[in-house]
C-alpha cells in the first residue's frame, strides 16, 4: 500500500463474450479492490474494423484495431488480455512476450499441447507476468474450498469427483458451427480445462489416467434453416468425455465433461472426500459451499451449507453482507485484480502459463488414452 | 439507439457500503449495457474531508467534498445518488430537486413517512427523474417472477408470503450502535422496505394490515469491549416485526422482518401462490426461481428450479451462459442503467419516490398497528 | 422388559385412509419395536356391513361390524382406535370410556371445542389411557427437533413459523364434497391441528393470537361431471387461515394453513429461531432436519442438513442405516408403540385428549378472532 | 382378484438387519397390498438357538431353529427368505430349490460369480420362483424413473452416472471386523450390487468396462478397545471402486462405490441424461425425483422436483396423500408383495437369480479389470 497509484494501459484482443467481460472487469477493478494500478482501456481488437469500432464505443476503449499486432506493439498498451479464439492465443502471446508485455490469456492456454509448450517457453524467456483465465477457481467459494483443504479440514483426500457440464449442444437438431469443428473447440478442448485446472488446484497433480472421449452426435444440420434440414455436416470434435485418474497424493478421481448434458447450465461441480470431512460445490449455486465435518456427536453431523460472505476470500470487496452473493462478472474482476497485482509487484501469479500447459497435457493424454484404450502416465 | 452517446457527471453522497456499490456500478454500467449516457464520476461526498478524499481516490472520482450542498450545487454534477444514512435523505433530495437534478435515493426513501411525503412533493414539483434503490426486485429472477405473474402464469394470487431476515444482530451480546437507535434504523425502518416494495410490486397494493413490531433484546452492552460488559445501553428501535395483510386483488398475505434471524444471511424470500401455479424465491440462491405449474398430468408436476440465463430479464448483458449467475453488485448496475435511461428519455422509472413513499406508509402503519393492536386501513 | 408379552385385542372404527394405516401399524408394531403388548386385530367397524367385511378381509381382522357400539362393547376388544370422521369422534370415545377402554383418537380430537371438552371430561373421569393422533410430531426428525430445543441447542426462542399446506383443493374447478361442508372439515378444522399441536410441542403454550380465516373459492361445481359444470354449490367451510401469535415464553409466532396451496403436497413446515441457533424442517423431506448453530468461526457457519439415523429418536427400530429413511406409515407405527406402552404401563402418553383439546381451543379462537378482527387471549 | 385368499408359511434365514425387515414386511404386506397370499411367520433361523428364539419371540414367528436345513425341509415352510451373510446364500438356496420351494435371496445373490452361477442353475432347474433383494430399485421414485425412461421421456440416453456411497467405514480408526475381510463383504461385493442392478435396470446391459478397486485403509485396529490401538489387522477387501462403462444402447457410464465416503449416509444416486431430458435421484431424499424436459420455452425450463404420490408406482397402498413419503421398510414390503404375487401366479418376477448373477459378473469383471488395468468385455 506504500506503492502509489498509477494508470496502466490495457489492450484486449477480442470483444465477444470474454472480451466484454474483461473490459467491464478492467473498468470496475480499481474501485472494487482499490488497486494501485488503475486500468485505462487503451485499445480493443476484433476481426473487422467495424466490429472493433463497435466494441470500442460500447465498452469505452480509447482506440481500436482489427490487427492484433498493432495492439501488441502500441506503446500505450502496457498489458494484454487475450480473449480471442484458442487458435489465436499462441501467436498473440508470443508477440506480446517479444515486447516484454504482461499477458493474461483466456483458457485454454493453447489450442494444443504443442502451442501451450511454445507459449510457456516464450513466457518464461520473457520473464514477464503470464496468467491463464481459469475464473471458476477464483470464486469466494472455490478459494474457500482450497483453503479448507490446505488447512487439513477434510483430512487426507481419498476421492475427488469433478464435472464441467453444460447443455448448449444437447439438442441433436442444433446445427453445426465453428464449435463443432476443431479439436480445441470440442468439449475436452473448451470446457474440460476449467475443471482439470480445478482438480489440480484442489487435489494436486494427476499421475495416471484413462479416458473415454466421444462424439455422440456425429452429424448435425449444416445450417439452422429448416428447409435445409436434410443437409448434414460432420461434427469433427467431441461432445463428451470422462477420465478416471489417480492423484499424486494417492486420491482416486473421476472427471466428466459434456456439452450435451441436458438440463445442466453451468455444471462446474466438485466433490472432495477426505478422512475427516468432505466438501461439495456446484457452480449453479456459486455462493454456497457444502462442508461436512466428521466430528462431534453423530446425531449432529450433516453437510452444512455455508453461504459466502465477508469472512471468505475476496468477498468483502463486492459486498458487506454475507449471503448477498457474487456473480460471474465478479470472478473476472478478481482475475483482473490478481493480474494487476502481479504486474505491480512483479510476482508470478497462479495459474501461470505453465499451469495452463499442465491442463493442456491432461486434455491431450485424455484424447490419447481414449484412442489407445489404456492407462497413461502423466 | 438513434440517440447519441454522451457523458453525464455523477455525484454520490456517501462512500460506505452503498456509496461504493454505486460508484462501481456507474463505472461498469456503460460497458455492461451499452448505455447512451456514460457516467463520469464527478464528485463524492462523505462526512469528513479525509474520508471523502479516501473514497475519491479509491473509487476514482474527480473531486470530493464533505459538504453535500457543494456536491448538489456543482454544475458538473448532473445527477445525484444519495447513499448516506436515512436521516440525511430528505434534505439532500430537496436541495437537488431545487436544482432540478435527477435523484437516485437509497432505500428507505425517507427516515419517516413525513420525510417521504415532503420528498415526493419536492420531486413531483421539480418534474425531474426520481428513483428509489430497491435493488432486490431488479435481479433477473425477481423481474422474471414479476413477468410470470403479470402474464397470468400462476393465475389469481391467493396467498403471498414475504420475508427479509438477516442475523447481523442475532447475538444478544453484540453491543449497541447507531443501528440500535433511531426508528428508521430498526428492522422495520431499514430491512422491511425492500420486501414491502417487493410485495407491492409482485402482488399490488395492500389495503389492510395488522402488525406486531418488537424489540427482543432491549438492552445491549454499550461497547464491544469485554471489560465493560456490564455497562448496558437501551435499544430504542425494533429487532423484528410481522404483518398480516390483505392485498387489493384479494390475496391474503404475510410479511416478516428480522435482524435477529439466527442463520439467515440474506433472507429476502417470497412465495406467491395462485390458482394455476406458484413461485418461490430465496435471495440466498438469487440465480434460481422455483415455479410450479398446475398443468399436465399429476405425476409429472413439481416445482421446477429455473436457473436465470440470457432468456431472463437483464441477464444477457452480464453473461452469455445461463446458470453462470449474477451477484449483488450486478443489481446496482441494473439500477444505474434504469436511472440513466430515465434521465436520457425523460421518462419516469419505477420505483419513483412515490413508490418509495408507499413503502414508508406501510412501515408507519405497521408501527401504529403494533401499538393499537388493531387492523388498519392503508 | 421384565413384563411378559401378551396379546391385546384391538378394535378400529373406520377402514379408510387412517383406518388402514392403523391396521397396518398394529400388525407391524410388535416386530418393529418388540413390544410387550402384541395387538390382535379383533374387530373393524365401517358404515356398512359390506365395507366393514371388505376391510376385515383385506386388513386381516377377525371380525367386523357396521355398528361401532358393538365394537366398543365387545369383550375381546380391549383398546379402541377411532379413525372415523371428526363428527363421530365424541360419541364413540365417550362410549369407550364408559367401558373403561383405552382410546386412541385421530386428529382433530373433537369436531368442535365443545366436543373436545366433553371428551376430555369423559377421558379423565374414566382414568384410562387416551391419546390423540398427531403423527407428524413423532417422526424421528420432529422428535429430534423437540429434544434439541429442550436441551437449549438453539437458545431462547425468538421466532416460530409453522405451516400446514397442501393443494388438494387448489383447483377452483374441483367439485364440492363433504370436505367443503362442515366447519371441522375445513382447513382450520382438518389441517391446522397438526401444526398447532406441533407449535405447542416445540415452543410451548400460545397466550394471545389474532387470525384471518377465509373461504377463497366460495362456490364449486356441485358434481365433477362436466355436463353439470354450471351447477354450483356453496362452500361452507374455510380454504385457508393464518394466525399471528405470542407464546408464553415470549416468542413471536406465525401459523399458516391451506388446502389450496398450489404445488404444496405435504407442507408441514416449521422454522424455530433462537438466540443460539435455528432449526428448519419440511415434511416433504421428512428425513432431514436443518440445524444452524451460532458457534465457531463465522466462515464455517451454515445450516447443516442432518439426515435422521439410528442416533435419532425411534429410527433404529426401522433401519440400521442412517439416511435410509422412514415414511408416513412408520409414524403410525410409532404412535401404536406409544399407545400400547401407555396401556401396558398405565402411564399417560402425550398428546392426551387434554392436549388435543388445547388444539381445538386455538382453532376456535382463530375463527372467533377472524370474525371479531381482534387479538384474543387464550 | 378371482383367486381366493390363502395363507402361506414363510421361513426366514437370518434375524439381523434384513431378517427383521423381511419379518416386518411379511406381517404388513397383506394389509398394505391386499394380497391373496397371506404370510404366516412359520419359522426363523439364526446361528444359535438362543438368538433364534429371541427373534422368534420378538418378530412373532411360530417356531425357530439354528439349523437352516430344518427350516428348508419343514413342510409348513412354503417359501424361503435368505437374509443371512452372502457366504451362506448358495448352500441354502440350493437346498431350497431341491425342495422346490420359492426363494427370495438378499443381495448379493452369491458371494462370488461362481456361487451365483450355481444358484441360477439350481433355480432354473427347479422351475420355482427365485428373486433377489434389490430393494432400492423398487421405491416409487425409482420405479417412476424406469417408466419415464421406458416411455422415452428423456429420449436416447447419452450418459449415466450411478453411485452407492456410505461412510460407515470412513474413520480410519474404526477397527477391523468381518466386514473388512472376505471379498464379498468389501464395497464391491456388498454395496456395489444395488447400483449395478440399478444401472442395468435403468439403462440396460453393460457391454464393456474398466475399473479401479482399492483398499484405502489397508490396516485397521484389531479391536475397538483403546488400549490395543497399536495392534493392527490387515484389511483384506476393498474400500472403494469406480467403473467406466459402455451400455449396449451406446450410452457412456460411470459408477462409483464407497464405504468411506465421509458424509454420505445413503448415497444411492443416479443421473440419467438423454437427448430430450434428464433425471436425477438421490436416495437420501427418496421421495423426490428430479426431471428436466428439454421442451417448451427456454425461460421456463428447469429440473422439477416431483414428490412421489398416489400417481406414482406402488405409493397409494402406503398413503393417500402425495408427498407424505415412503421409507426404507416400505421397500421391503413392496418386495414381499412381488414375491408373493410371483408365487401365486407362478410368473417369474424381476430381478430373478439370473439378474442377480449379471450383477455378480460385473463385480467380478471390475475386480479383474482393476488388476489387469484393461478394458473388459462383459
Ligand atoms: N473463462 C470463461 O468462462 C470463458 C472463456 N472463453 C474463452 O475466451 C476466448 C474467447 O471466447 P469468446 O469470448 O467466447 O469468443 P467470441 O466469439 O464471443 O469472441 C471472440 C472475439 O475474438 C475476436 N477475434 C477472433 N479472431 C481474431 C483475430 N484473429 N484477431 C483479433 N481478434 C479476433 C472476434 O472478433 C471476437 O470479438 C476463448 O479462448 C474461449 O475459450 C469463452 C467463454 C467463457
Ligand atoms: N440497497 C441496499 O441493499 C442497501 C441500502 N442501504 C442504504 O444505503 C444508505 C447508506 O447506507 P450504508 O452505505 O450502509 O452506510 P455507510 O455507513 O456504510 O455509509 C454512509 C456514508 O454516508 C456518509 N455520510 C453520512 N452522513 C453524511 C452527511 N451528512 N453528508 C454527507 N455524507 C454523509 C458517510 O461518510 C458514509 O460515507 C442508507 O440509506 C441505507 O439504508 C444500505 C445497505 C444496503
Ligand atoms: N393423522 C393423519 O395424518 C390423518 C388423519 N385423518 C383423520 O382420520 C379420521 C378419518 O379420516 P379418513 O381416514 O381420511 O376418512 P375416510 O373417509 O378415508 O374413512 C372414514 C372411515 O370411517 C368410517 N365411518 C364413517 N362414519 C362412521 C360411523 N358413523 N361409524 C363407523 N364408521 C364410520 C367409514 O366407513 C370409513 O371407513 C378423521 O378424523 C381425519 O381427520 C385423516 C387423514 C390423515
Ligand atoms: N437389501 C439391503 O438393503 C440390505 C441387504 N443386506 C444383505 O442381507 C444379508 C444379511 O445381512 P444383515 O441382515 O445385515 O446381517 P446381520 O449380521 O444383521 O444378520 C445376519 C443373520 O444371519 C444369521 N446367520 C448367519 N449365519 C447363519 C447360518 N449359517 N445359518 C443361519 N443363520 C445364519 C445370523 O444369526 C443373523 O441373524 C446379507 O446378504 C446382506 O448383504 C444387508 C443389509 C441391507
Amino acid at each position: 500500500e506504500a506503492l502509489s497509484m498509477r494508470e496502466i494501459g490495457i489492450g484486449i484482443v477480442g470483444g465477444g463474450y470474454m472480451g466484454k467481460a474483461h473490459a467491464v472487469a478492467m473498468q470496475s477493478v480499481g474501485a472494487v479492490f482499490n488497486t494501485n494500478l488503475r486500468p485505462r482501456l487503451e485499445m480493443v481488437c476484433a476481426t473487422t474494423d467495424q466490429s472493433a469500432e463497435k466494441y470500442r464505443k460500447s465498452f469505452g476503449f480509447k482506440r481500436c484495431t482489427s490487427d492484433w499486432q498493432k495492439l501488441v506493439d502500441d506503446p500505450n498498451v502496457e498489458a494484454i488480455v487475450i480473449a480471442s479464439p484458442q487458435e489465436t492465443h499462441r501467436e498473440i502471446a508470443e508477440a506480446a512476450f517479444l515486447c516484454r508485455k504482461p499477458v493474461f490469456c483466456e483458457k485454454p492456454l493453447g489450442a494444443s499441447l504443442e502451442d501451450s509448450q511454445a507459449m510457456v517457453a516464450a513466457a518464461e524467456n520473457s520473464g514477464v507476468v503470464n496468467m491463464v483465465g481459469f475464473n471458476y477457481i477464483r470464486t469466494p467459494a472455490a478459494q474457500f474450498a482450497r483453503s479448507l483443504i490446505a488447512e487439513g479440514e477434510v483430512g487426507d483426500i481419498t476421492w475427488f469427483r469433478g464435472e464441467h457440464t453444460e447443455d448448449f449442444y444437447a439438442d441433436p437438431a442444433l446445427s453445426a458451427s465453428w464449435r463443432t469443428r476443431g479439436k480445441s473447440n470440442g468439449t475436452m478442448g473448451d470446457l474440460a480445462p476449467h475443471m482439470i485446472n480445478g482438480a489440480l488446484a484442489l487435489v494436486g497433480p494427476i499421475v495416471t489416467l484413462i479416458a473415454e472421449v466421444e462424439t455422440v452426435h456425429s452429424k448435425r444440420p449444416t445450417t439452422s434453416s429448416a428447409s435445409d434440414a436434410k443437409d448434414l455436416s460432420d461434427v469433427t470434435n467431441d461432445d463428451q468425455g470422462q477420465i478416471m485418474c489417480r492423484f499424486e497424493n494417492g486420491a482416486m478421481g473421476h472427471l466428466f465433461f459434456s456439452r450435451i448434458a441436458t438440463g445442466r447450465k453451468m455444471g462446474y461441480v466438485f466433490e472432495v472426500t477426505g478422512t475427516k470431512g468432505a466438501i461439495r460445490f456446484d457452480q449453479e449455486d456459486q455462493n454456497a459451499l457444502w462442508l461436512y465435518k466428521a466430528e462431534g456427536p453423530e446425531h449432529l453431523r450433516g453437510f452444512r451449507k455455508i453461504l459466502t460472505g465477508p469472512s471468505h476470500p475476496d468477498y468483502l470487496a463486492f459486498c458487506q453482507g454475507p449471503g448477498h452473493g457474487t456473480g460471474y462478472q465478479d470472478q473476472i474482476i478478481i482475475e483482473a485484480r490478481d493480474f494487476l497485482q502481479a504486474i505491480e509487484t512483479k510476482k508470478a501469479v497462479w495459474p501461470t502459463f505453465r499451469d495452463g500447459m499442465d491442463v493442456n497435457r491432461i486434455v491431450e493424454l485424455a484424447h490419447d488414452s481414449s484412442e489407445s484404450k489404456t492407462w497413461m502416465n502423466v
